[in-house]
Order: structure tokens, then C-alpha cells, then sequence
């Protein structure tokens, strides 16, 4: 599939409301693709100018002027013209800002209907600009991770993937690779000459160190996508040891910044909060709050599926019951057998165990974990725990370089497939392989690389991507 | 005060987020008032022109680039620029095109909070554009009414006010009092002199003109209210009539089109559906629903309340039930008491009572209202029951020009003050009064039709106004 052409496709008239749907002071609704101007210069009249050509005005120009359709006025707008390739698209644009009621909306999408437009798909918008080289595969997807973010990190993470940080790393790479595959394959083509452009030796330092920083972003992942998605949390504990309590403290402390965001393009069903930059997912569902039961008795269901997903599990007991023998040793099990995400063990119910200091205490040096004492009820030492939750996500920080993060598992997958292509090719090298084995595992690295930037890509993937965004994006 | 200057004054940077919050592709943020050229320049870097000066552009253009506070980059952005008074409020304008999700937007107003604007008012910008003079009150009140419209009707009534029809009928009333204002108090001036600048005959019959106008401009709001604010509908009748049923298969037959639109003006809480152009509002509590209980006995309550206010009552029998033998006199007794509403009697339970024709046509002859045979339950009759309920709407078409409608209460409840200050005037002019006493009344009457149009209006009325309005707006 061609892709970015420098000279720019126009494709269809689209149309679509470009922000969010309710009431406002303003609507905007762009049309994009071949015809535009001419559909919009049958609609509008510019005030005071009967002789207006909007189909010859220049781009980045505005007009206040209204929209007829055949039952009259539509609305008083302005419309902003852009013309290709200088657009979002690439391809004629024009943004129509109009009253934002869903009714005057309806209208004005109607009118560009019966105009020649046809409604845009998801992400169309988009799409375009990255078929017609706009912007690379990675920053459109960052386009969609900032319209969706829901918290500081989020954001950062998706304005810094924008501006084509990642995209400039990976580009590094790719030309790295380039250069090996080059020299491997022309050697392939002096084959009968028996010649080596490149040392083996050289080739086995070079790939070493492109297999390192490939490492380095895969594992990035881990950080990226605590940033990105946020910390998927559950809360484990008996009945009764105040879980929901605790669920509605912290939900309730941050409510001001909790988001039910409608049109997300996440599927869980959960509750989300945001303390200081990072966002909390506590899965909300029945299984979750009786996870503890569950994991008393045998057999594995929703809520191991849960814990299996987990960054962070907050294990919760009951300070008002009298202690088990085993208290320690199962939290030290538990930890053991769940090893990927964090623990931090929650000794609830301080306000009815005045005495629970030294308990804690113990609690503490037996089993190596972070235990923060609560009351869920009172709001007691809950800036604590979040002290607690916040610091696995801040310490990430020293680790990676922020701004070049890995935040999506597609670009995880796939570079961890690039790695282990080049793997692949170190192995062949160590073995004295035929350089045509070589070459075609660098080529396949390079073909993964390209797959993320979008250099390489099927339409089965640009569906995928394009499919998550909104309507007129 | 004065009002709508030719000057236009710029007060204090303002600024707001234009479109409605949540997630879209697209967010609009504005700026408006003295200095936000420097504002905007001050945190906008044009892409690849480094020596770009935003305060020195051209009104009505647009310029692509970044937006930057001192944690550095907040978004790309397009900058449209509008300068005094060529822009919505007369000030100088910024609109700033952002992307369109909450996080963007909390820094977008972050960074333009810190640089100088201060949040704007619900309301303000537009409550500048009608003290800059650029639309009068009535148009102002349009735009609100044009965002938060529900309907077709209530969305092309207020396109016809906001081109000013309803202002310009009303600027010309007020021309005509002024008129014979003028030469009554000309007349005041000359008192020692006794002379009649015009005939008292020729007054009383131009008084008598004015007045039939005003009249039929309050008599339009009975159709106009209908239009804007819906019809207010309630379902009486005894328990088990099926009441919760009709509702629920209405709300169901339209629930495509019905909206539950956060951030309007309105308190009530009722469900609402449109049907072709017309919103139904019907009041949902519990008190509606037993109405006919309430009814049954004596006294008044909620119940009789909604049924006061309503505009079509719906009266339902359950045709499964013997019919009792007082039922027609009891819907006549009915009708009588509650003559401001339409009343339509529902025979419900068609599909339990399949000879009821006859019953249907008896009830049609004896009460002499509309009857409607339906099957809530089965979805029978509900077109038929529509067409009638809508039919008081589209009765109401023919009576009055619907360019020309009062919609407003604001407005009905001046306009009847204006109109009685015109009678005392014709009665003191038929009592061969003083001057100074009809003039005293005119006066008062042009004082009522200004306040309208926002010619003579107090800050107490424009708060109303505009606390009213969205903020962005």
C-alpha cells in the first residue's frame, strides 16, 4: 500500500460534528476532501459581502456569514477555510463554527448531507492525515491517547509521542537497520565475489547494541502503560474488612477529578480516580469485592483473572478481628504467587483497635511488604496509602526517559517481535549462518519497526487504530 | 445605563471553554477583552515561523501552532484571531482550536489563567455582545434558546428571533408610542398656550391599533411557549388504567430523539420525546401518575398542581373494567373545571376489550372530546393518539405568523404590562384626562417594549439573563 505520498490524495467529502456532543456555546463541524469548498460555497453566505467567493478565499481565513439550506436560515457561522495541503487532512477543509445545540447541529450536518458530503467515519479525519504523510502512525495514535486521557501522566505521556519523540527514536533505529541490510544484501548480489562490506564482528557490536535499546523501549512498556492507562487496582480482602468502605474513601476523596468519561474507547467497567498525576482503574465489579472469599476456597475465577491483571493489589485485613496464626505467612504466599504486581497490604480498621501499632509492626517485618493502617470509615491514613499507591509509578521515573516511552501494546508486541528478530539474526551470526538467514531476520526487524511508525502497514491495522478513535477526528 | 455604544468597550481578559465538555476531537477555547492579542501572542509559537506576531495579524485569520506554559508543550493548536469590533463581543478575540479531551482543556485554561485571563461568567461573552451593542436583548436570549433547543419548533422559533424579526416588530411599536409620546409631552411644554399637536380622535385610534398589535403579540405566546418550551402533558387516570405503560411505550417509540441534555436551563424533571416538530414534556412523579386517586378524593395537591400547569391532559380508561355509569359525566365535570388544557380521553386496553368500538364512540358523542382507542401495552392506537396530540400544536400555526411569536415569559409578562399602560391610556384619554397623565402612561408602556429589546433595561434583568446561558458562551 502506498503511503505517505508528498503529494496529497483528496479523497470523498466527509462530514462531522469535530467536538464532543451536548450543549455549548459552540459546535464545530469540518468537511474534508475533494469538492469542499465548492459544497461550502453553496451553503454559506458571507454578511454584508452578497459577492463572496469562498471557494476562491484563502486558506486560513475565516468568514461570519450564515447557512442556508432549502427550509432557510441553518445558523449564523463563521466558516474557516483551509485548503490543501495545507490542512489537517492535507485535502480541502473547511471548519464550520456554529451554535452548539444538538438541534442546530443536526441541521447543519443535514444540510452538508443533501450538500454532496457523507458522514465521516471514526477516525477518518485522521486517517487521512496520516495516508497523506501529515503526521506518522505513532502520533496519530497519540492524537487519540490525549483526547482520552484522563490524567496528568496520560496526557504527558501522549503530547510527548505527538511532538514525534518516539516516532524520531524509532526512525533512529530503522536507518540503523537500514544500513545492516543494505550492506548484507548487496553483498547477497556480490555473492560469487565472496567480498564482506561489513565486518561479521562489526555487524555482532552494532546489533548488540540496536538489541539493548530495543530492550530498553520494550521495557519501557511497564512504565509507559501505568502512565498511559493507569494502574489497574484491586482490592482483595474477607467480607466485612471494609473493602467497599475503603473503594468509596478513595473515590470520594478524589471525586473532583474522577472521570466517567462517555465515548471512551476502554471497555472495562470500572471505578477510576487520579491521585496526583496517575490514575487509579479499582475494578469495580462483585467478583472484585469478594475476591477474598474466593481465594479462600479453591478453584480460579473472575476475581484470579482480576489479580492476574492487576499493576497493584491491596491486600485488606480486618485489624478488629483477632489476629491468625498464619496472617503473615499467607500475605508472604500471596505475594509469592503473584509476583508481577505490586502488594501493599491494608490493615484496616485502626479506629476499633486502638493497640494495633506493634501488630502492624510485625506485619510489616514479616513479610517484607508495604502495610499502610487505615480506617476506611474515618478517612484515616488514607493520604498515606496513596502516598504508598503513587510511589510504585514515581519510581518508574528514574528508570526511563519519559518522553521516549512505549505506551500502547501494539507498539509493545511489535517491537518485542523486532527484538526478537534481531536476536534471531545475533544467533544466526554466533553460528556462522549464511548471510541470506541474516539478512532476512534484519529485514523482518525492520518490517516490525516500520509497522509502528506506519512506514509499513496493512489496513487490517489502520482499522484497528482508526476504528477506537471519534466521530470527526 | 447606557446602552449598545457605537465604541465598543473592552473590559477584563476573559476566558472559557466554548463547546461542551467530554471527549471529541476538537475543543474550543476563547478568549475575549482588553490585551488577549498579547495574551495569545505571549503563549502561541506559529509553526516554522519563528518571528510570527500574533497581536499584529489580521482579524478572521487563522494561524496553526503551539500553545506553551512554562512546563512546556500544552497542545498544537489552530489560533483564530478577531479584532475589535469585528468579533462576537466587539473586543478583541482569540479562539484557540485545541484537542478535544478534558485534560488538554484543564491546561489549555491553566495556562491562559496564569498568563492573565480570568474565567468568564455563564453567559458573559455574549452579555458583552449586547452591551457592545452587536445584538439586542432579544436576540441574545435567541442564541440560549437556539443552543439549548430540544425540538424543530423550539430550534426554528429561535432562529426567527435571533434574525430579529420579533425585534424588529417590536422596534417599531416602540417607534410609534415615541411618536405620540413626543407630541404629548411637546404639548406639555407649550401648556400655557393650549394647543393640540394631534387630534385626541386621531390618538385614541392609533392607541387602539397599538393595542390590538401588543395583543396579538401576548396572545402568540400561548403558541410561541408551546413551541420553544414544549407541550406540558400529563396522564391521569386510575391506578392500573395503564398510565406507566403509555408512558414508557411513548418514550420508547421515540427514544431516538429524546434528550436528556446536561447543562440546560430547565428544573423540571420530566421525561420528554419529540414528535415530528413538537417536544411532549410529560411530568414524571409519582404524584402524576396517581392522579386520578388524588383526583378521586378531595383536595388539592401536587397532582392538581401539574394538571394546572399543563397545557394537554390525557385522560385514561381502562377499557377491561366495566364502564361505570356516570363516566362521561365525570370526564364533562372534568373538562370544565380544567378548561386552559386540551384534554384527550385514552380508551386503554383495546387488545383486552375487542368490542369496544361502540363504547369508544359513545364516549366521543357524550363528552365531545377527542377519544383515542389504544393498546398501550401492544402499541396500538399510539400514531392515531400522536396525530391527535400533536394536532394542537399545528391548529395553533394558522392563528399567528410564526416569525413574529413571543416565546418567552420574560417577554409575555412585559409585553402585558405595556399592554395595559396603552388601555389606562385610552381610558384616561375616553375620560378626558391630563396630558401629563396619558403621557405618563405611554411612557411607561415604551418603557416596557425598551426593556424587551434591551433599550432600557436593568443589570437585575441582564443577570437573570444571562446566569441562565452556558459558560463559553
Amino acid at each position: 500500500m502506498p503511503l505517505q505520498t508528498s503529494q496529497p490524495v483528496q479523497e470523498d467529502p466527509i462530514a462531522a460534528i469535530a467536538t464532543p456532543l451536548g450543549v455549548g456555546a459552540l459546535a464545530v463541524i469540518r468537511i474534508s476532501g475533494s469538492g469542499v469548498l465548492d459544497i461550502a460555497q453553496g451553503l454559506f453566505r458571507k454578511s454584508g459581502h452578497s459577492d463572496f467567493q469562498l471557494r476562491e478565499s484563502k486558506g486560513f481565513t475565516a468568514h461570519f456569514g450564515r447557512v442556508y439550506d432549502r427550509d432557510g436560515l441553518v445558523d449564523e457561522v463563521i466558516a474557516l477555510v483551509f485548503r490543501s495541503p495545507n490542512s489537517y487532512t492535507r485535502e480541502d477543509m473547511v471548519e464550520f463554527s456554529c451554535h452548539g445545540g444538538p438541534v442546530v447541529v443536526r441541521h447543519m450536518l443535514q444540510a452538508l448531507y443533501e450538500a454532496g458530503c457523507r458522514p465521516a467515519e471514526p477516525g477518518e479525519f485522521t486517517r487521512r492525515a496520516f495516508l497523506n504523510g501529515r503526521i506518522d502512525l505513532l502520533q496519530a495514535e497519540a492524537i487519540g491517547e490525549m483526547i482520552h486521557a484522563r490524567s496528568e501522566s496520560a496526557y504527558r505521556t501522549a503530547v510527548n509521542q505527538m511532538q514525534g519523540k518516539l516516532s524520531r527514536k524509532l526512525e533512529e533505529l530503522r536507518q540503523r537497520l537500514v544500513e545492516s541490510c543494505a550492506l548484507l544484501e548487496l553483498e547477497l548480489d556480490f555473492s560469487e565475489e565472496d567480498v564482506e562490506f561489513q565486518s561479521r564482528d562489526e555487524l555482532k557490536l552494532q546489533l548488540g547494541q540496536l538489541q539493548d535499546e530495543v530492550k530498553k523501549l520494550v521495557d519501557s512498556y511497564q512504565h509507559g502503560r501505568l502512565l498511559s492507562e493507569g494502574v489497574a487496582t484491586v482490592i482483595v480482602g474477607k467480607p466485612n474488612a471494609g473493602k467497599s468502605t475503603l473503594l468509596n474513601t478513595l473515590l470520594g476523596e478524589e471525586r473532583a477529578i474522577v472521570s466517567h468519561m462517555p465515548g471512551t474507547t476502554r471497555d472495562y467497567i470500572e471505578e477510576c480516580f487520579v491521585h496526583e498525576k496517575t490514575m487509579f482503574r479499582l475494578t469495580d465489579t462483585a467478583g472484585l469485592r469478594e475476591a477474598a472469599e474466593e481465594i479462600e476456597r479453591e478453584g480460579v475465577g473472575r476475581s484470579y483473572k482480576k489479580i492476574g491483571e492487576a499493576d497493584l493489589i491491596l491486600y485488606m485485613l480486618d485489624l478488629s478481628q483477632p489476629e491468625s496464626l498464619k496472617e503473615s505467612e499467607v500475605i508472604r504466599e500471596f505475594r509469592e504467587t503473584y509476583t508481577h504486581a505490586k502488594l501493599i497490604v491494608i490493615a484496616n480498621k485502626t479506629d476499633l483497635a486502638p493497640d494495633s501499632t506493634l501488630r502492624i509492626e510485625r506485619l510489616r517485618n514479616e513479610t517484607g511488604c508495604d502495610v499502610a493502617g487505615i480506617s476506611a470509615k474515618q478517612g484515616e491514613g488514607i493520604d498515606r496509602l496513596l502516598g504508598l499507591m503513587s510511589a510504585m509509578v514515581e519510581g518508574l521515573d528514574k528508570l526511563h526517559d519519559a518522553s521516549v516511552l512505549v505506551t500502547s501494546l501494539r507498539h509493545y508486541v511489535t517491537l518485542r517481535n523486532a527484538g526478537d528478530a534481531v536476536e534471531n539474526a545475533q544467533e544466526l551470526l554466533g553460528a556462522y549462518a549464511g548471510t541470506e538467514l541474516i539478512a532476512f531476520e534484519l529485514r523482518s526487524a525492520l518490517d516490525y519497526v516500520g509497522e509502528i511508525t506506519g512506514k509499513v502497514v496493512s489496513e487490517e491495522v489502520l482499522n484497528v487504530i482508526f476504528d477506537r478513535f471519534c466521530i470527526g477526528k
